[in-house]
């Protein structure tokens, strides 16, 4: 589980970075109170903080992770541009995206969501 | 030693943060090569990457941790003001901050060095 969790951040590393961003993984150890995401990426005035979950076709993301990503985001205010980025691995392939504008609970179904490739062409200008 | 570390750490936060610097731990587990400090704060366009030692009398930070500092801050380079900050917590009492405006090898004895008051002054504009 943990170790599925390590591969699936590291691959959304990989891929923010192939999309031409600095990306890096916060290593964190235990469950920590402190706001930070799994992975943030930074391209130009744009910086994204990314909680991610690998699971088997259903992935849900707490109100209290989401809202970790904001306050992370709202420390970087210097940011113009700043989005909380939900990201489910799927075991049998795929991943969904979800911006999460709000701080509230999340879930996103294998098959739902955006891909990278959607989310980039949606959002990035 | 581990520890006493973590201490230092919730000790820099703190003082950080009476300062009026938003500041945030990074409580990463294993040692990492991902560019990363112990401690990162912000106030409006200035940010702080900081790595936090405990010694005894003699506190000493390599080139390679420095160096994490200068990336760390290079990803978020929007920022006007970066500093990189190195702070030593001595075991009989006393802190010596160091600015690293050099990726090298940098060491501080007990009772050398800015106080968190000496630097603020020095630096805050």
């Amino acid at each position: 589980m943990r170790k599925r969790g390590y591969d699936a951040e590291r691959e959304v590393v990989a891929m923010l970075r192939e999309a031409g961003f600095m990306a890096v993984r916060i290593p964190v150890s235990a469950p920590s109170n402190e706001p930070l995401p799994d992975v943030f990426a930074v391209k130009g005035d744009w910086i994204i903080a990314v909680e991610v979950k690998s699971h088997e076709n259903y992935a849900y993301f707490k109100k209290k992770q989401v809202e970790k990503l904001h306050q992370f985001l709202e420390i970087h205010r210097l940011y113009p541009r700043r989005m909380a980025l939900l990201a489910a691995k799927f075991k049998r392939g795929g991943w969904s995206l979800l911006v999460a504008e709000k701080i509230r609970d999340y879930s996103v179904k294998r098959g739902e969501g955006l891909s990278l490739e959607d989310f980039l062409r949606t959002y990035e200008k």
